[in-house]
């Protein structure tokens, strides 16, 4: 974080106490930009500033600012602004907050609620944590499909200023069943005595339900370029509203999470630099394990193989170059399938075709890196003056292996996610450094295979 | 693709060139559903079932289409109906086809449209790629500050139709330069005979250049929670608008850019499917070079080893298995470190902190992985009955090599990306085979120089 150049500044009227040139300072900033300068406040200094906001500000400067600095003036406001707080804030966002806090602190919390706004809270805090029940809101405008356009403009102005969106409005039959949409861009264009039941399209509603998953959600909203989406129940009952903005965190989520699993670590629940070195360490140790057992292999087959070792020292120079070109192929035949199932490009039921482009594609990069491997071991040999036939054959057995090896590299790195989808896992489980060790081991195995062949009776 | 269940049935109605039917079938289809089963058509069946559609349907049809099948019907189609699709089709999508399309082709289409659209589309075409210019839209709404909400309405309703949102309407002075935004909330909840002038808030506009990067412009609607902002030129007026259904696919290009990259590969352009084979090759194969030549490297510091490695075989059976750990867990902490620095969570000024996290995690997995190989080693020898001394001073080669490994790689997969971003390059660089490979030198150096020292005199 930068910091906002007037926090030394602004530090020293909080210290003089003088509130008044403060409050001229704050009067055109903006939400964000003020909750921007609070949590970079120390913690004892946070509340003053807060205090001195006007209370409609004060909500939406709230909404804005990270779950530490939220928690520190939940502490440090009196009980009668934190009833205001909460119950002004809009439910997604105290939803947000809640599902943070610690389960006796939630509890107190609610009691400050109102009752209504206690049944919200309740209602989405009952969905499951990614699920669409806990990003939508309940705050949204429901019109009737008789009334004429005249009659909804008069209940927007007297009705929706609670309301999360007015790019959209909902129509709803007499016991509140959805019957339709209505865009702001529709509703602005047509003519004051036309009836809603002329205008809106029953047949191309679009719906969530609040179960489905977030990036579900997401996937629709992409598909369907669209500002909101209505979430109904099993029914067909209107029961909230998802808006777009919610969508890009979302998107930030699913792509913080992608990233961090293919990078072969559990996704973190909070940022980087917000998580504890303990939690940090448990995130990571767990994985890092997994594949340092599965590694072990190697060892057991590089023992299977002692003798030939033993025999030729110079195969175990060129063990790490052969086995990490498989590894690194195969991360990123990886990388490519993984992304192109999560954008849909691709499914399960191609995997023949993917599974033919990626053994051309093997073939001619092993062949590539085959090529320079073979250069190098007899380059390497006439430069130091020790060139003969037996050279030669080791340049062929590392060439050789590598095209085995890049090959195998490149199909393990695209079939993994195909597999594991298969199986109803993740994908994006079959992290590079999974891929790497799955390679590694089978890369040895193909190592000594080409050389018995190659060098018995030469070298070994 | 899923493929649409109807597809064998409407592909048997085009051959019977039933088309009341069809028409039949589609009158209740959404474009996107529409563009979704031309997609799954042969090219030859693509253009009978377009000309079936409305003129207003095919529009917005087209302009949901791929680009192979845009490209397939501006070819198929008659001139006329060519023309009519350009000029109707919105001037973000116009300009998104005409990037894709050969040169040559773009001057025979630019030929077919209105002075206007012309002028309009070479405009656009003028921004660099990737910038905020090429994302918007000519195709908005500007009202006078003086109006009342009466004239608004009425302005919105004549001329409201062509404009790309009017979730927002700009609001500028007589010689176009902007002076504030009224969101359809706003102007909804007024009341008739408020002026525009009362209701809009100059201080607090947020706008976007047509040279900025659409990356920033992505940040920049994360951080307001926007559904449209205003692009202006170095002078303050109103250029264009830019709305946030393009944000959430600048934001799938990002992702996918920044996975393909910490997988090692460039970022291709086009989805993974479509691509031809040589550019995926081409593509993998810089990065695999790259990586191969720096990994010959351990070739030579073993080579360098080499008495070491003869005078004990075993400590070579151990390499791949030392050396992984390494670049796991500099995987690890690359992965992390990138997210962070992308979503703005740590700057590079962050870097002692990040540093001093590192090193605690690293040594923490370092010895948990270590103790596992004592472990490893002095069972395996005990359960093949030749353990002695000798076996344990192995063990702490191995269990003291993994916690430097471990360590170093930690530091040098949370460093790397820093020290890129220092350097004004793409953190997203250092991908997971590009550290493990840097490690992966370091890492054979370190064992051996752990083991000169511990079995110096009994091994070695």
């Amino acid at each position: 974080m930068i910091g906002n150049p007037l926090l030394p500044e602004i530090r020293e009227l909080i210290e003089q106490r003088n509130f008044s040139a403060l409050q001229r300072i704050f009067s055109d900033w903006l939400p964000v930009d003020l909750a921007e300068l609070i949590s970079d406040l120390p913690e004892s200094e946070q509340g003053i500033l807060f205090r001195l906001l006007q209370k409609d500000i004060a909500t939406e400067t709230f909404e804005y600012l990270d779950f530490d600095s939220q928690q520190n003036l939940l502490t440090a406001l009196t009980k009668k602004d934190v009833t205001h707080l909460l119950n002004s804030m809009s439910a997604d966002d105290r939803t947000a907050l809640l599902e943070e806090l610690p389960g006796t602190v939630v509890q107190e919390l609610l009691k400050l609620l109102s009752f209504k706004e206690f049944k919200i809270a309740k209602t989405l805090l009952a969905y499951a944590e990614d699920s669409v029940g806990r990003l939508m809101s309940p705050d949204y405008l429901s019109i009737k499909t008789d009334w004429d356009i005249n009659q909804v403009l008069d209940h927007i102005r007297t009705y929706g200023h609670e309301s999360e969106t007015l790019n959209v409005i909902y129509v709803v039959d007499d016991i509140g069943k959805l019957k339709g949409e209505l865009l702001a861009r529709t509703l602005l264009l047509s003519l004051p005595e036309k009836k809603v039941s002329e205008i809106i399209d029953e047949e191309k509603l679009i719906t969530l339900t609040a179960a489905q998953d977030q990036k579900d959600a997401l996937d629709t909203f992409k598909r369907y370029d669209t500002v909101a989406l209505p979430v109904v129940d099993s029914n067909g009952y209107l029961i909230g509203v998802v808006t777009v903005d919610d969508m890009l965190d979302v998107a930030e989520e699913e792509e913080t999470e992608d990233i961090q699993k293919f990078g072969g670590i559990e996704a973190l629940e909070d940022p980087y630099i917000d998580i504890s070195i303990l939690e940090l360490i448990k995130k990571r140790a767990v994985w890092l394990v997994i594949l340092f057992v599965g590694e072990m292999l190697t060892a057991s087959a590089m023992a299977f193989f002692e003798d030939e070792l033993a025999k030729a020292i110079v195969l175990a120079t060129f063990i790490p170059l052969i086995i990490s070109s498989g590894g690194n192929s195969g991360s990123q035949a990886a990388s490519l399938i993984i992304r192109s199932l999560s954008l849909g490009e691709i499914s399960i039921s191609d995997w023949w075709k993917v599974m033919r482009r990626e053994l051309a594609s093997g073939l001619a990069l092993g062949c590539i890196l085959g090529f320079i491997g073979v250069l190098r071991v007899v380059l390497w040999a006439m430069a130091f003056g020790h060139f003969n036939t037996q050279w030669l054959y080791i340049g062929f057995t590392i060439g050789l292996s590598l095209v085995g090896i890049v090959m195998f590299g490149t199909l393990t790195g695209s079939m993994l996610p195909l597999l594991l989808k298969r199986l109803g896992l993740d994908p994006a489980v079959s992290s590079a450094p999974f891929v790497a060790t799955l390679v590694d081991v089978t890369g040895i195995v193909i190592y000594f295979s080409v050389a018995s062949m190659l060098l018995g009776g030469i070298l070994l």
